[in-house]
């Protein structure tokens, strides 16, 4: 028995995950404050498990830790010994006061609230922007993950193609093509971390602060708002009416709108044929750009396909923003930009500049993914569980709810929305609803400004089935009927 | 037989990748310019795979997407016909010049140079930052990813989370306080798509456009600068010697200080004890922040293990940043910062705003691998590897180019430099040696300016083996005693 079992070391039980962690930590302790001293052989492993009772692997595992640190070393022949580590006393730290470390803030992040914690799902959660995972085919997905990683153990290690990987854009050029008519080719996409990377990345190549006059839909999606605010654009929320955006509004100097033509956020209305046409006549005509936001037009109940802006557009002014969160899932954090050639260099810097690339593996996956085709299949299968949501929903609604709700008519997506016919508390209730377990979102959540906010709900039907929807209309009609 | 069949449609060799994509192009073509008229039924995709000698799979495969497209419908017993769809004329786009469009773009990002195309890497590679891969447990990686993936399966598919999974947090606060006797909890880390998103990050939440002025070690981190100077510092280089930061060059306003104190990139030596007290001082005394970027200290060849500046600070004046892209792989964009507690909010909101989240099951599968103690076993095994190879490369300069190289001691990290100590053409150096097919970096690659750039080589060694390192250094001896 050397000096080292003579350590007052105490350790939570065996079977305890933390076991390897106090083990650690107390060896640094003594390590660090001199107990033991430098030059110190310690025991073989096995020797010290037997002392203390603890598994050789836990041994091998804290000696193992302390070696990568420096605070053993090894010699030939000799074991493990402790290093020449100076004794390090902590003292207490003197803080000064909060608002003094503040102000070193940019002056547009301080005051941030911290995040609100993970939600705890209501019973019946109508919640936006949010697929269902109950049928995505995970087992496949772990296939080609797995298939993926073994072809990257085979790579070079590379920082590369901040653009994103060659065959992913590919993909998605063909996924595009197809889905949304989207004429592009693979040099034409820069992937990035879901649509939210994108609207931050183009806020930053696109505005120059407290200059650049950027057109937001009023109401619209609050995170979209959000990254351009912090590239310091003036926002100019315009309003939409039942065929979308009106353009006749736009300010004479906007020099980026932000649309979402295709399924407007909130609302779910489609821009009109002849909106279209005028808005992208505006962004020639005084050099603005425009970005379409497709966020989940994949998903279409009827009526024609509506072509694109990018599509429709002659003289580069569109970026068409795609997302894989409502096809695919939104914890694989994948999204792209169909840009114009002259924006392209600038949208790759900066995506380099933020954060080098999206990850190889998920990459790899998702390009697999599409190319095989397993996305148009899951496409295709989830529009029709969608449909029957959606029409379950809309029936529902016109039946129950004819007193005070007038859904808005929407042929695509995953939400719909509702104006409120009457004068009901709409905040109430989605706080009344709450509390009965049931999630709802408002429409004035989604207005920049609450003075033009009109009132009403959006249901999402993502993530709620039709059981849930039954049940969860039922709570807000009783609610509203009060 | 239907009159889809008059249709000429042409399709590659029946085994190729792109027979789907053909058929569905040419009949979407057909759709679309009115060749397939509205409302005209479709045969059987068995009559249809039949008729074009393709398969069931494809025929159907085809049709999927057409639906998924609302180019085609279905009717409960008629099978798929065509959907009513705007015949579309594609015009040639008018486009103006490229100069017109540019002035659209932010002047900061006008001007941007395309991407490096992925680099064919030169037989002996001395490459800078990137691990070796060979020996990495990827197989134990798949494993856990498949882990991973199962249990998100089992989750309701959510947006949370900015901050980073709760799980990876917990191990990651683990890791760095016993590797880097960082103390800290779970809850003072914001997890980041690698080190490039943490100095993004810190670089919007810290710098007043125009206004901060922001030091940076001379020579240093060309991506870490560029961070930086997108959001609009003011970028003052302040040079590194022997001993690290020559803290008392730092300009007096200096609001944020960017240092590599463990292994100074790109010379390699660590910041002596004097110089950390100094800059900490420093740094309470004017209210600035030091940015401490801790990127390939877990590789430790010996002396005893420096405190970090996190560590040492009392003032909470200290932002630590780690990745995983030296431990693990640059592919899985992982990285963290260690953040004080009044700037966590802003952080984590600016991380939001950035991208919301880092990707899911990339963040499990790390949680998983650190948790468990495979990154520990990983380090320790890779440190021996790389050890080997630092000295086989000290040893070779030591004894064959006494003549003209003069390594710089550094007991850490992955790569080592060396001074010219007589009168060279580097660059000419470097450009012959990639003709010969190895591949070095240049010292001056990596100064702010060129007029104080000291005269050097970089040798990476974590991607090239010790047989690769003779080679290498044989042919830079012969291109150097030309």
């Amino acid at each position: 028995m050397g000096p080292v079992f003579e350590l007052p070391i105490r350790l939570p039980p065996k079977d305890s995950r933390g076991l390897l962690h106090a083990l650690h930590a107390q060896l640094r302790a003594a390590i660090l404050d001199g107990r033991l001293q430098p030059g110190l052989r310690l025991p073989s492993t096995r020797a010290f498990a037997a002392a203390f009772g603890v598994s050789r692997n836990t041994a091998v595992a804290a000696y193992d830790l302390l070696l990568s640190e420096g605070y053993l070393l090894t010699r030939q022949g000799a074991g493990a010994y402790v290093a020449a580590v100076l004794p390090r006393v902590r003292e207490r730290r003197t803080v000064p006061r909060d608002d003094v470390h503040e102000r070193r803030l940019n002056a547009f992040w301080r005051g941030s609230v911290a995040a609100a914690p993970p939600r705890i799902p209501p019973r019946h959660d109508f919640q936006l922007g949010v697929p269902d995972l109950t049928h995505f085919p995970f087992a496949l997905w772990r296939r080609l993950s797995a298939r993926a990683l073994r072809a990257l153990s085979k790579q070079p290690a590379a920082y590369a193609q901040p653009q994103g990987r060659a065959e992913l854009r590919e993909a998605i050029a063909g996924h595009v093509s197809f889905a949304r008519a989207v004429g592009c080719r693979a040099d034409d996409i820069v992937v990035t971390a879901g649509a939210q990377q994108a609207f931050d990345l183009l806020a930053r190549i696109l505005v120059t602060p407290a200059k650049t006059v950027v057109a937001v839909e009023e109401p619209g999606y609050p995170p979209l708002r959000a990254a351009f605010a912090a590239a310091g654009a003036k926002l100019v929320p315009v309003r939409v009416d039942a065929e979308g955006l009106l353009v006749e509004r736009l300010p004479m100097d906007a020099r980026v709108i932000c649309v979402t033509p295709s399924h407007q956020f909130p609302l779910g209305v489609a821009m009109s044929s002849s909106r279209r046409a005028a808005l992208l006549e505006f962004a020639q005509a005084r050099g603005a750009v425009v970005i379409e936001d497709d966020y989940d037009s994949e998903f279409r109940y009827g009526g024609r396909p509506l072509d694109a802006l990018q599509t429709l557009d002659r003289a580069e002014s569109v970026f068409y923003v795609g997302t894989f969160s409502k096809s695919l899932f939104p914890g694989l954090r994948l999204g792209y930009v169909v840009a114009p050639p002259w924006a392209r260099n600038a949208l790759v810097a900066a995506k380099q500049c933020s954060d080098w690339q999206c990850a190889h593996e998920v990459q790899d996956t998702a390009a697999a993914f599409i190319a095989e085709g397993h996305l148009a299949r899951h496409i295709r299968r989830m529009r029709g569980i969608y449909d029957a949501r959606r029409n379950l929903l809309l029936a529902t609604l016109e039946r129950d709810f004819n007193g005070w709700l007038q859904p808005i008519p929407s042929l695509a997506g995953l939400h719909l929305a509702a104006f409120a016919t009457r004068s009901v508390d709409i905040e109430a209730i989605v706080e009344q609803a709450r509390q009965q377990g049931v999630g709802l979102a408002s429409l004035r959540a989604h207005h920049a400004s609450g003075k033009t906010a009109r009132r009403g709900l959006v249901f999402g039907y993502g993530a709620i089935d039709e059981r849930g929807i039954t049940a969860g209309l039922e709570c807000l009609r009783a609610l509203g009927s009060r």
